[in-house]
């Protein structure tokens, strides 16, 4: 897993942290919901470098910090997010092509590999990268109206943000190709999306409560530790029923002696909410991780290598 | 493929067999269609160990049985199966781990291996290992107001029997991902399950004849090689179009020579009823298995291994 | 990339051409946009090994034709294709298994490797090799009664023109399996269908236009530099998402140089349309093929090879 090379500190409070082109806060009802918004209030969100460094900052803090179980991803204004921020631009050439790393793939992953599953409360409309970047999350939740692009063949680029892994596998191989054959924008309600949009909603402000109302029930029921081996389970499976067999029997079978397995049945027959207290630190799962992991962290340049060569 | 070490003797009619948790039947106006029920009334048909290797036995007949051509699966009562029994619960430790295997997994590949098709008639609610073994199936039908929930993350466990191979493949990722989030229940008329169910009917009572209405078109109809070796094609592709031509090909080529590719053709051109034949052991399929087996089977344990060494 | 041995001669205009099943002319309005058109008037447009070699054959000159930006694909009459020609039928044993080559797979393959967009305008039904072409397509559009089907195991056959590979990935495994188990036929509006088709009209004359308007939409706006990277991108992927990551950062890097970039970005900003003349020849992506490309053209028969020996 691309995790930074350093674990980050983690602050008292997220609603603390002075962050330029993103916020953070604890959601006031229940703190282990954290709220995270784009906040570019004059630029319609539009993606820049301090943005990526920013939301990579952030979510290596939720993947470890135990407080956090979900967070819900929003933005400031009436848009959601309108891509990158053109007035900066697409810069070339500055590096040697193996050594670059879209910024957008960069976030993706960092919400991918986060231990925690997020919600994404799209106020608004997202094209290109604004889009791409939801499609980790567990759930998207967007107005009808919204507008939504995969809008790249219109700027003479490709699909970004690991989005060629992710789309088809979202929605299929047939509406994925027929959104980024055309570039163009459908509203959130089209039947092109069938399926990426857990719910739409009429109005805007209508987004951000369905959101919470979703992160509460996922906070109040659910074990981190299950969310995330499952979708590491689906996004990394064995490619064969047999082989999904033998991983999760082995992940099954350990799991009915943690604790969070014992809180969800007696909880379940005792008819009360469950208290789990599990995380990938303090539950054995010794099938885990099943995969080999990519470093995608770029190679570090070691001056005066060549010198010693 | 998991097959029985030894091959079940197989029965004069499924009608006379005495099982303990399930019920199989001939359906009477058509012999080769077998009637799978569930039949644990006092319990919703909660999954229990006995069921499993029922269940296990029962697949393993019909795999090789060239009277069945077609199985419809449903349950007794008013639920279709309410998951695993919580009063065995959930029981581990008790084996190396790797020598465990998950029994809604067991029964999932028992299904999934089989070489005749299976119509999954829900005749109600679904939860757990009772939605996760109807994966495999061709087929689903439910009522649109069944409960479906993949529930694991509310017990502390993932999603098992081979699911998180299934589920996303059947429903799409993004579905998949947020039906297993929340591990709430949803209707099965919910578009969350849009593709899961080829068939939602309005009352529970018109499930089954709806099944049965399907099962005679696909045994009045089809070949139960055809349907077999379409199954196997679309689960172990090879990843690539062009891998699938090279292989399509060489299937293609060698029916076209088969019985019955001649009987569909000519049933076809002189408009009357097809009468299939052919079975994978009297039908030449030289690509046939295309894919490297996963013995998925426990390795049996030798006595005075040890002393041995 | 299956390509014909030698580069085809490219026509002065494609309405010049006799051919004897399908008609090709450039659409009047747009040159840029190729309607072909399959031409067995009397037959349904039933497929033949003549109709084979002239889709392979147009296709292959699609391809390398920097004048072509689209393809929009269609048939004349009421139906859209019948599937192969009975007439004609299945004919096995001729040559070694190995050896063959299915030709709605040659056709079907043509079409996926071609580098422009191709919009299937399905004027009527659709069953067998009559709609697994279709599938490599970008986008399908039909009328809302067509009748669609994969009707392969009515035959005693398997689906071919590697559609194992396609449907599933298209419309997920339920429908996919759902559909090739009754092999039955179903209108293009049907749910099984979910997904398969963009667009479903309500008369098969709105079809065209359709069509027509999509084609205009994709020529006039996008790159088809984008459009094929990004089907490559989908349907030749890493497996994971930060192999993707890896692979899409290489080639968004070196298209921000790109001619078609710069012209994307500037067009966007000055609101006007855009001009890409970018093709595969003059932009550089080293990553390019990133697949390790599988022959599918038979090995040549070497007379006296036996005797060299």
């Amino acid at each position: 897993m691309p995790q930074p090379r350093t674990a980050p500190a983690l602050p008292k409070s997220y609603n603390d942290i002075s962050w330029k082109e993103i916020k953070t806060e604890h959601y006031a009802e229940d703190p282990s919901i954290i709220i995270l918004t784009l906040w570019r209030p004059k630029n319609h969100n539009a993606f820049t470098g301090i943005m990526m460094l920013e939301l990579e900052e952030a979510y290596a803090m939720f993947d470890i910090d135990d407080r956090v179980k979900c967070i819900v991803f929003t933005a400031t204004g009436k848009i959601f997010c309108a891509g990158a921020d053109l007035d900066v631009g697409f810069v070339g050439g500055q590096e040697p092509v193996n050594e670059h790393r879209d910024g957008g793939g960069r976030v993706t992953l960092a919400i991918h590999n986060c231990r925690k599953p997020t919600i994404g409360a799209l106020n608004g409309s997202a094209v290109g990268v604004g889009i791409t970047m939801t499609l980790p999350m567990n759930i998207r939740i967007a107005p009808k109206a919204a507008k939504i692009g995969f809008v790249f063949a219109r700027r003479g680029l490709v699909m970004e943000a690991c989005s060629s892994f992710f789309l088809p596998r979202l929605i299929g191989h047939s509406r994925a190709m027929a959104a980024v054959t055309t570039g163009s924008t459908y509203p959130a309600s089209d039947p092109i999306w069938s399926g990426l949009f857990a719910y739409t909603v009429d109005r805007p402000e209508d987004v951000f409560p369905k959101a919470i109302e979703v992160a509460n029930e996922v906070v109040k029921n659910t074990s981190v530790v299950s969310t995330y081996l499952m979708k590491e389970l689906m996004f990394r499976d064995t490619g064969s029923a047999e082989g999904q067999h033998l991983l999760d029997s082995r992940i099954l079978y350990e799991l009915f002696t943690s604790a969070d397995n014992k809180e969800g049945v007696q909880s379940f027959l005792q008819k009360r909410p469950a208290e789990f207290t599990g995380t990938m630190d303090n539950t054995h799962v010794a099938a885990y991780p099943w995969w080999n992991p990519i470093d995608v962290v770029r190679r570090p340049k070691v001056e005066g290598a060549k010198a010693r060569l």
